[in-house]
Protein backbone atom coordinates (compact mmCIF):
# COMPACT_ATOMS: atom_id res chain seq x y z
CA UNK A 1 0.00 0.00 0.00
CA UNK A 2 1.24 3.71 -1.02
CA UNK A 3 2.25 5.38 2.08
CA UNK A 4 0.75 8.55 2.88
CA UNK A 5 1.77 11.30 5.34
CA UNK A 6 0.31 11.87 8.25
CA UNK A 7 -0.27 14.99 10.85
CA UNK A 8 -0.80 14.76 14.15
CA UNK A 9 -3.39 17.46 14.92
CA UNK A 10 -3.18 19.58 18.30
CA UNK A 11 -5.54 20.85 19.95
CA UNK A 12 -6.31 24.57 18.86
CA UNK A 13 -5.33 27.10 20.81
CA UNK A 14 -7.04 30.15 19.21
CA UNK A 15 -10.58 31.69 20.71
CA UNK A 16 -11.64 33.64 18.09
CA UNK A 17 -12.67 31.02 15.68
CA UNK A 18 -14.41 32.78 13.28
CA UNK A 19 -11.77 34.96 12.80
CA UNK A 20 -9.39 32.87 12.30
CA UNK A 21 -11.85 31.13 9.84
CA UNK A 22 -12.16 34.28 8.04
CA UNK A 23 -8.16 34.86 7.83
CA UNK A 24 -7.71 31.78 6.55
CA UNK A 25 -10.31 32.23 3.73
CA UNK A 26 -8.78 35.42 2.77
CA UNK A 27 -5.22 34.26 2.60
CA UNK A 28 -6.86 31.18 0.24
CA UNK A 29 -8.33 34.02 -1.57
CA UNK A 30 -4.87 35.50 -2.44
CA UNK A 31 -3.50 32.40 -3.31
CA UNK A 32 -5.87 31.24 -5.44
CA UNK A 33 -6.89 28.17 -3.79
CA UNK A 34 -10.21 27.09 -2.82
CA UNK A 35 -11.23 24.74 -0.09
CA UNK A 36 -14.42 22.63 0.07
CA UNK A 37 -15.38 21.56 3.23
CA UNK A 38 -16.89 18.18 3.23
CA UNK A 39 -19.09 16.51 6.23
CA UNK A 40 -21.23 13.36 6.68
CA UNK A 41 -22.19 10.69 9.00
CA UNK A 42 -19.88 8.24 9.27
CA UNK A 43 -20.26 5.60 6.27
CA UNK A 44 -22.33 7.92 4.06
CA UNK A 45 -19.66 6.94 1.03
CA UNK A 46 -17.59 10.83 1.34
CA UNK A 47 -14.48 9.24 0.45
CA UNK A 48 -15.91 7.12 -2.79
CA UNK A 49 -17.93 9.98 -4.01
CA UNK A 50 -14.62 12.31 -3.72
CA UNK A 51 -12.58 9.78 -5.95
CA UNK A 52 -15.34 9.84 -8.40
CA UNK A 53 -15.57 13.92 -8.40
CA UNK A 54 -11.14 13.83 -8.91
CA UNK A 55 -11.08 11.45 -11.25
CA UNK A 56 -13.48 13.57 -13.37
CA UNK A 57 -12.16 16.63 -12.39
CA UNK A 58 -8.22 15.88 -12.16
CA UNK A 59 -7.19 16.94 -15.85
CA UNK A 60 -8.95 20.28 -15.69
CA UNK A 61 -8.09 21.68 -12.46
CA UNK A 62 -4.90 20.59 -9.43
CA UNK A 63 -6.61 18.82 -6.71
CA UNK A 64 -5.10 18.14 -3.30
CA UNK A 65 -6.95 16.18 -0.55
CA UNK A 66 -6.77 16.68 3.18
CA UNK A 67 -8.87 13.52 5.14
CA UNK A 68 -9.34 14.33 8.67
CA UNK A 69 -10.20 10.55 10.61
CA UNK A 70 -9.57 10.17 14.56
CA UNK A 71 -7.21 7.12 13.94
CA UNK A 72 -6.67 5.29 10.78
CA UNK A 73 -4.90 5.96 7.74
CA UNK A 74 -7.17 4.09 5.25
CA UNK A 75 -8.92 7.30 3.59
CA UNK A 76 -5.88 8.71 2.45
CA UNK A 77 -4.41 6.34 0.69
CA UNK A 78 -7.43 4.66 -1.03
CA UNK A 79 -7.84 8.56 -2.10
CA UNK A 80 -4.07 8.49 -3.38
CA UNK A 81 -3.96 4.91 -4.75
CA UNK A 82 -7.49 5.63 -6.93
CA UNK A 83 -7.04 9.65 -8.18
CA UNK A 84 -3.10 9.70 -7.98
CA UNK A 85 -3.74 13.48 -6.38
CA UNK A 86 -1.89 14.39 -3.51
CA UNK A 87 -3.93 13.39 -0.04
CA UNK A 88 -2.66 13.52 3.05
CA UNK A 89 -4.44 11.97 6.74
CA UNK A 90 -4.87 14.10 9.52
CA UNK A 91 -5.50 12.85 12.91
CA UNK A 92 -7.50 14.47 15.31
CA UNK A 93 -6.38 12.43 18.28
CA UNK A 94 -9.97 11.28 19.56
CA UNK A 95 -11.76 15.11 18.19
CA UNK A 96 -14.89 15.20 16.84
CA UNK A 97 -14.57 18.39 14.52
CA UNK A 98 -11.66 20.58 12.90
CA UNK A 99 -11.92 24.01 12.97
CA UNK A 100 -10.19 26.52 11.23
CA UNK A 101 -6.56 26.73 13.49
CA UNK A 102 -6.45 22.82 13.04
CA UNK A 103 -7.31 22.94 9.67
CA UNK A 104 -4.40 25.81 8.81
CA UNK A 105 -2.08 23.08 10.66
CA UNK A 106 -3.43 20.92 7.77
CA UNK A 107 -2.81 23.26 4.67
CA UNK A 108 0.81 24.07 6.18
CA UNK A 109 1.56 20.81 4.94
CA UNK A 110 0.06 21.29 1.70
CA UNK A 111 1.72 22.51 -1.69
CA UNK A 112 -0.87 25.17 -2.22
CA UNK A 113 1.25 26.52 -5.22
CA UNK A 114 0.79 23.40 -6.93
CA UNK A 115 -3.39 23.46 -5.86
CA UNK A 116 -6.28 25.28 -7.35
CA UNK A 117 -8.70 23.07 -5.19
CA UNK A 118 -8.09 21.95 -2.05
CA UNK A 119 -10.63 19.23 -0.29
CA UNK A 120 -10.81 18.78 3.72
CA UNK A 121 -12.62 15.45 4.78
CA UNK A 122 -13.91 16.30 7.92
CA UNK A 123 -14.71 13.74 10.46
CA UNK A 124 -17.43 11.72 9.94
CA UNK A 125 -19.97 13.06 12.83
CA UNK A 126 -23.29 15.44 11.63
CA UNK A 127 -23.07 17.69 15.22
CA UNK A 128 -19.91 18.89 16.06
CA UNK A 129 -18.39 19.64 13.00
CA UNK A 130 -21.22 21.77 11.37
CA UNK A 131 -20.35 24.20 14.93
CA UNK A 132 -16.88 25.42 13.46
CA UNK A 133 -16.15 27.12 10.47
CA UNK A 134 -12.90 25.81 8.70
CA UNK A 135 -12.64 28.82 6.48
CA UNK A 136 -13.17 27.27 3.60
CA UNK A 137 -15.37 28.54 0.69
CA UNK A 138 -18.39 26.11 1.39
CA UNK A 139 -19.35 23.76 3.23
CA UNK A 140 -20.77 20.33 1.84
CA UNK A 141 -22.47 17.31 3.22
CA UNK A 142 -23.40 14.13 2.04
CA UNK A 143 -26.61 12.15 3.23
CA UNK A 144 -26.54 8.51 2.31
CA UNK A 145 -30.49 7.23 1.52
CA UNK A 146 -29.80 4.03 4.35
CA UNK A 147 -29.94 7.08 6.91
CA UNK A 148 -33.04 7.78 5.94
CA UNK A 149 -34.86 10.82 4.73
CA UNK A 150 -35.48 12.41 8.06
CA UNK A 151 -31.96 13.44 9.19
CA UNK A 152 -32.50 17.37 8.57
CA UNK A 153 -35.35 17.24 11.13
CA UNK A 154 -32.86 15.83 13.34
CA UNK A 155 -29.53 17.54 12.68
CA UNK A 156 -30.77 21.13 11.95
CA UNK A 157 -27.18 22.80 12.16
CA UNK A 158 -25.71 20.37 9.42
CA UNK A 159 -28.29 21.18 7.22
CA UNK A 160 -28.55 24.59 7.92
CA UNK A 161 -24.58 25.23 7.02
CA UNK A 162 -24.18 23.52 4.03
CA UNK A 163 -24.52 25.48 0.83
CA UNK A 164 -24.45 22.06 -0.86
CA UNK A 165 -26.11 18.19 0.15
CA UNK A 166 -24.98 15.07 -1.88
CA UNK A 167 -27.40 12.53 -1.61
CA UNK A 168 -25.28 9.53 -1.90
CA UNK A 169 -26.69 5.74 -2.86
CA UNK A 170 -29.65 6.56 -4.85
CA UNK A 171 -28.99 3.05 -6.03
CA UNK A 172 -30.41 1.53 -3.26
CA UNK A 173 -33.27 3.65 -2.99
CA UNK A 174 -35.98 0.34 -3.41
CA UNK A 175 -34.63 -1.39 -0.55
CA UNK A 176 -35.01 1.27 1.89
CA UNK A 177 -38.25 4.23 3.02
CA UNK A 178 -36.81 6.98 1.45
CA UNK A 179 -38.71 9.78 0.02
CA UNK A 180 -36.43 12.19 -1.96
CA UNK A 181 -39.61 14.73 -2.19
CA UNK A 182 -39.38 15.32 1.58
CA UNK A 183 -35.94 15.06 2.01
CA UNK A 184 -35.37 18.08 -0.31
CA UNK A 185 -38.33 19.60 1.76
CA UNK A 186 -36.84 19.31 5.12
CA UNK A 187 -32.97 20.43 3.40
CA UNK A 188 -34.93 23.66 2.10
CA UNK A 189 -36.80 24.13 5.56
CA UNK A 190 -33.15 24.62 7.25
CA UNK A 191 -31.33 26.04 4.04
CA UNK A 192 -33.86 27.45 1.32
CA UNK A 193 -30.62 28.27 -0.99
CA UNK A 194 -29.02 24.25 -0.66
CA UNK A 195 -28.49 22.61 -4.36
CA UNK A 196 -29.26 19.38 -3.75
CA UNK A 197 -27.12 16.01 -6.05
CA UNK A 198 -28.61 12.94 -5.85
CA UNK A 199 -26.27 10.51 -6.70
CA UNK A 200 -24.72 6.88 -6.79
CA UNK A 201 -20.74 7.27 -5.86
CA UNK A 202 -20.41 3.82 -6.54
CA UNK A 203 -21.78 3.77 -10.19
CA UNK A 204 -20.42 7.22 -10.41
CA UNK A 205 -24.79 8.27 -11.69
CA UNK A 206 -25.20 12.05 -11.34
CA UNK A 207 -21.54 12.82 -10.14
CA UNK A 208 -21.13 14.98 -12.95
CA UNK A 209 -23.93 17.55 -12.04
CA UNK A 210 -21.67 17.98 -8.79
CA UNK A 211 -18.15 18.18 -10.35
CA UNK A 212 -19.53 20.22 -12.54
CA UNK A 213 -21.05 22.82 -9.77
CA UNK A 214 -17.68 22.39 -8.01
CA UNK A 215 -15.46 22.72 -11.37
CA UNK A 216 -17.47 26.35 -11.68
CA UNK A 217 -17.02 27.32 -7.83
CA UNK A 218 -13.31 26.83 -8.11
CA UNK A 219 -13.06 28.81 -11.67
CA UNK A 220 -15.05 31.56 -10.25
CA UNK A 221 -12.88 31.67 -6.96
CA UNK A 222 -9.73 31.91 -9.18
CA UNK A 223 -11.16 34.84 -11.31
CA UNK A 224 -12.40 36.78 -8.69
CA UNK A 225 -8.68 36.35 -6.73
CA UNK A 226 -7.14 38.02 -9.96
CA UNK B 1 -49.85 12.05 16.76
CA UNK B 2 -49.22 11.06 20.36
CA UNK B 3 -48.34 13.74 23.10
CA UNK B 4 -44.59 13.02 24.71
CA UNK B 5 -43.46 14.93 27.29
CA UNK B 6 -39.70 16.39 26.29
CA UNK B 7 -37.31 17.85 28.82
CA UNK B 8 -34.61 20.38 27.57
CA UNK B 9 -31.41 19.03 29.17
CA UNK B 10 -29.30 21.89 30.42
CA UNK B 11 -25.32 21.35 29.89
CA UNK B 12 -23.90 19.95 33.35
CA UNK B 13 -22.33 21.93 35.48
CA UNK B 14 -20.83 18.59 37.27
CA UNK B 15 -16.85 18.38 36.32
CA UNK B 16 -16.12 14.97 37.79
CA UNK B 17 -18.22 12.88 35.32
CA UNK B 18 -16.84 9.75 36.07
CA UNK B 19 -18.35 10.21 39.95
CA UNK B 20 -21.57 11.79 38.91
CA UNK B 21 -21.65 8.06 36.53
CA UNK B 22 -20.74 5.97 39.23
CA UNK B 23 -23.40 7.27 42.00
CA UNK B 24 -25.84 7.74 39.47
CA UNK B 25 -25.41 3.60 38.82
CA UNK B 26 -25.37 3.14 42.69
CA UNK B 27 -28.57 4.95 43.27
CA UNK B 28 -29.98 2.51 40.14
CA UNK B 29 -28.95 -0.57 41.81
CA UNK B 30 -30.67 0.66 45.35
CA UNK B 31 -33.97 0.87 43.14
CA UNK B 32 -33.39 -2.11 41.04
CA UNK B 33 -33.57 -0.29 37.56
CA UNK B 34 -31.18 -1.55 34.77
CA UNK B 35 -30.23 1.63 32.55
CA UNK B 36 -28.94 0.75 28.74
CA UNK B 37 -27.01 3.25 27.04
CA UNK B 38 -27.58 2.97 23.29
CA UNK B 39 -25.20 4.90 20.83
CA UNK B 40 -24.85 4.66 16.98
CA UNK B 41 -24.66 6.67 13.99
CA UNK B 42 -26.94 9.05 12.35
CA UNK B 43 -29.61 6.64 10.91
CA UNK B 44 -28.76 3.29 11.87
CA UNK B 45 -31.50 2.59 13.46
CA UNK B 46 -31.80 2.91 16.47
CA UNK B 47 -35.45 4.02 17.02
CA UNK B 48 -36.66 0.59 15.14
CA UNK B 49 -34.43 -2.00 16.83
CA UNK B 50 -35.77 -0.30 20.10
CA UNK B 51 -39.07 -0.96 18.97
CA UNK B 52 -38.93 -4.50 18.52
CA UNK B 53 -37.33 -5.46 21.11
CA UNK B 54 -39.67 -3.56 23.24
CA UNK B 55 -41.98 -5.45 22.31
CA UNK B 56 -40.32 -8.86 23.11
CA UNK B 57 -40.01 -7.69 26.11
CA UNK B 58 -42.62 -5.46 27.80
CA UNK B 59 -45.01 -8.59 29.04
CA UNK B 60 -41.69 -9.66 31.20
CA UNK B 61 -40.39 -6.47 32.38
CA UNK B 62 -41.58 -2.80 32.83
CA UNK B 63 -39.81 -0.81 30.48
CA UNK B 64 -39.45 3.11 29.69
CA UNK B 65 -37.63 5.01 27.11
CA UNK B 66 -35.52 8.20 27.21
CA UNK B 67 -34.74 9.69 23.62
CA UNK B 68 -32.13 12.17 23.18
CA UNK B 69 -32.22 14.64 20.53
CA UNK B 70 -30.52 17.71 19.54
CA UNK B 71 -34.22 19.06 18.56
CA UNK B 72 -36.90 16.69 17.15
CA UNK B 73 -39.64 14.57 19.23
CA UNK B 74 -40.28 12.33 16.49
CA UNK B 75 -38.24 9.15 18.16
CA UNK B 76 -39.80 9.92 21.36
CA UNK B 77 -43.55 9.55 19.40
CA UNK B 78 -42.76 6.73 17.12
CA UNK B 79 -41.57 4.69 20.05
CA UNK B 80 -44.88 5.73 22.16
CA UNK B 81 -47.25 4.56 19.91
CA UNK B 82 -45.45 1.42 18.04
CA UNK B 83 -45.02 0.29 21.78
CA UNK B 84 -47.26 1.46 24.43
CA UNK B 85 -44.30 1.62 27.24
CA UNK B 86 -43.60 6.05 28.34
CA UNK B 87 -41.30 7.57 26.64
CA UNK B 88 -40.15 11.03 26.71
CA UNK B 89 -37.47 13.01 24.63
CA UNK B 90 -34.62 14.94 26.10
CA UNK B 91 -33.37 17.98 24.04
CA UNK B 92 -29.82 18.49 24.08
CA UNK B 93 -30.05 22.19 22.36
CA UNK B 94 -27.39 21.23 20.21
CA UNK B 95 -25.30 19.57 22.50
CA UNK B 96 -23.69 16.29 20.73
CA UNK B 97 -23.71 13.89 23.97
CA UNK B 98 -25.22 12.78 27.33
CA UNK B 99 -23.32 13.05 30.22
CA UNK B 100 -24.31 11.30 33.60
CA UNK B 101 -25.39 14.64 34.81
CA UNK B 102 -27.41 15.41 31.75
CA UNK B 103 -29.23 11.74 31.98
CA UNK B 104 -29.55 12.12 35.91
CA UNK B 105 -32.03 15.45 34.49
CA UNK B 106 -33.97 12.79 32.14
CA UNK B 107 -34.20 9.95 34.88
CA UNK B 108 -35.92 12.70 37.13
CA UNK B 109 -38.63 12.79 34.58
CA UNK B 110 -39.19 9.23 34.64
CA UNK B 111 -41.59 6.90 37.12
CA UNK B 112 -38.66 4.34 38.28
CA UNK B 113 -40.71 2.70 40.93
CA UNK B 114 -42.70 1.79 37.44
CA UNK B 115 -39.22 0.50 35.94
CA UNK B 116 -37.38 -2.24 35.46
CA UNK B 117 -34.95 -1.30 32.67
CA UNK B 118 -34.69 2.33 31.59
CA UNK B 119 -33.43 2.61 27.56
CA UNK B 120 -31.55 5.51 26.73
CA UNK B 121 -31.15 6.41 23.01
CA UNK B 122 -28.24 8.73 23.04
CA UNK B 123 -27.62 11.11 20.32
CA UNK B 124 -26.69 9.92 16.69
CA UNK B 125 -22.64 10.37 16.70
CA UNK B 126 -19.80 7.64 16.67
CA UNK B 127 -17.18 10.00 18.55
CA UNK B 128 -18.41 12.48 21.40
CA UNK B 129 -21.29 10.26 23.10
CA UNK B 130 -18.42 7.70 23.46
CA UNK B 131 -16.18 9.81 26.07
CA UNK B 132 -18.86 9.67 28.48
CA UNK B 133 -19.93 7.48 30.61
CA UNK B 134 -23.88 8.40 31.36
CA UNK B 135 -23.96 5.89 34.74
CA UNK B 136 -25.73 3.09 32.56
CA UNK B 137 -24.78 -0.17 33.68
CA UNK B 138 -23.48 -1.44 29.95
CA UNK B 139 -23.13 0.33 26.77
CA UNK B 140 -24.52 -0.78 23.23
CA UNK B 141 -24.25 0.30 19.88
CA UNK B 142 -25.82 -0.41 16.61
CA UNK B 143 -23.71 0.24 13.28
CA UNK B 144 -25.64 -0.54 10.32
CA UNK B 145 -25.02 -2.63 6.90
CA UNK B 146 -24.62 0.65 5.05
CA UNK B 147 -21.66 2.26 7.06
CA UNK B 148 -19.31 -0.32 6.30
CA UNK B 149 -17.63 -2.95 7.85
CA UNK B 150 -14.53 -1.30 8.74
CA UNK B 151 -16.36 1.53 11.26
CA UNK B 152 -14.26 -0.12 14.45
CA UNK B 153 -10.85 0.66 12.76
CA UNK B 154 -11.90 4.66 12.19
CA UNK B 155 -13.86 5.20 15.57
CA UNK B 156 -11.88 3.30 18.24
CA UNK B 157 -13.13 4.61 21.26
CA UNK B 158 -16.91 3.59 20.70
CA UNK B 159 -16.14 0.12 19.93
CA UNK B 160 -13.72 0.00 22.84
CA UNK B 161 -16.42 1.35 25.37
CA UNK B 162 -19.42 -0.94 23.77
CA UNK B 163 -20.48 -4.40 25.60
CA UNK B 164 -22.11 -5.44 22.46
CA UNK B 165 -23.05 -4.33 19.14
CA UNK B 166 -26.17 -4.64 17.53
CA UNK B 167 -25.86 -5.20 13.49
CA UNK B 168 -28.33 -3.62 11.74
CA UNK B 169 -30.08 -3.79 8.06
CA UNK B 170 -28.37 -7.63 7.18
CA UNK B 171 -31.48 -7.66 4.96
CA UNK B 172 -29.40 -5.71 2.12
CA UNK B 173 -26.33 -7.24 2.61
CA UNK B 174 -26.20 -8.21 -0.97
CA UNK B 175 -26.17 -4.95 -1.70
CA UNK B 176 -23.24 -3.28 0.14
CA UNK B 177 -19.66 -4.73 0.25
CA UNK B 178 -20.40 -5.67 3.87
CA UNK B 179 -17.62 -8.25 5.30
CA UNK B 180 -19.19 -9.57 8.93
CA UNK B 181 -16.36 -11.41 9.67
CA UNK B 182 -14.02 -8.93 8.87
CA UNK B 183 -16.45 -6.54 10.86
CA UNK B 184 -16.30 -9.00 13.85
CA UNK B 185 -12.36 -9.04 13.67
CA UNK B 186 -12.13 -5.68 13.77
CA UNK B 187 -14.62 -5.30 16.99
CA UNK B 188 -12.57 -7.63 18.52
CA UNK B 189 -9.52 -5.73 18.27
CA UNK B 190 -11.29 -2.66 19.86
CA UNK B 191 -12.79 -4.69 22.70
CA UNK B 192 -12.07 -8.62 22.75
CA UNK B 193 -15.05 -8.93 24.89
CA UNK B 194 -17.60 -7.25 22.61
CA UNK B 195 -21.15 -9.38 21.75
CA UNK B 196 -22.21 -9.08 18.07
CA UNK B 197 -25.67 -9.58 17.40
CA UNK B 198 -26.50 -9.47 13.70
CA UNK B 199 -29.99 -8.65 13.42
CA UNK B 200 -32.94 -7.07 10.62
CA UNK B 201 -34.84 -4.65 13.02
CA UNK B 202 -36.97 -3.91 9.74
CA UNK B 203 -37.99 -7.86 9.63
CA UNK B 204 -37.28 -8.66 13.32
CA UNK B 205 -34.95 -11.13 12.44
CA UNK B 206 -32.16 -11.70 15.20
CA UNK B 207 -34.01 -9.03 17.39
CA UNK B 208 -34.89 -11.93 19.80
CA UNK B 209 -30.95 -12.77 20.71
CA UNK B 210 -30.07 -9.15 21.49
CA UNK B 211 -33.69 -9.26 23.44
CA UNK B 212 -33.05 -12.04 25.70
CA UNK B 213 -29.53 -11.12 26.62
CA UNK B 214 -30.87 -7.83 27.74
CA UNK B 215 -33.42 -9.73 29.50
CA UNK B 216 -31.65 -11.94 31.13
CA UNK B 217 -29.01 -8.64 32.46
CA UNK B 218 -31.95 -6.93 34.10
CA UNK B 219 -32.94 -9.95 35.83
CA UNK B 220 -29.13 -10.07 37.06
CA UNK B 221 -28.84 -7.08 38.00
CA UNK B 222 -32.34 -6.71 40.09
CA UNK B 223 -31.30 -10.38 42.07
CA UNK B 224 -27.57 -9.05 42.58
CA UNK B 225 -29.57 -5.82 44.00
CA UNK B 226 -31.60 -7.48 47.02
Amino acid sequence: MDKVKIIEIKKSVFEDNDRAANQLRKDLKQRGVYLLNLMSAPGSGKTTTLIQTINLLKDKIRIAVMEADIDSDVDAVKIKEATGVPSIQLHTGGMCHLDAEMTGQGLDNVALDDADLVILENVGNLVCPAEFDTGAVRNAMILSVPEGHDKPLKYPLMFTVCDVVVINKTDVMPYFDFDLDKCAEYIHMRNPNARIFPICAKTGEGVDAFANWLLNEVQQWKNSAC
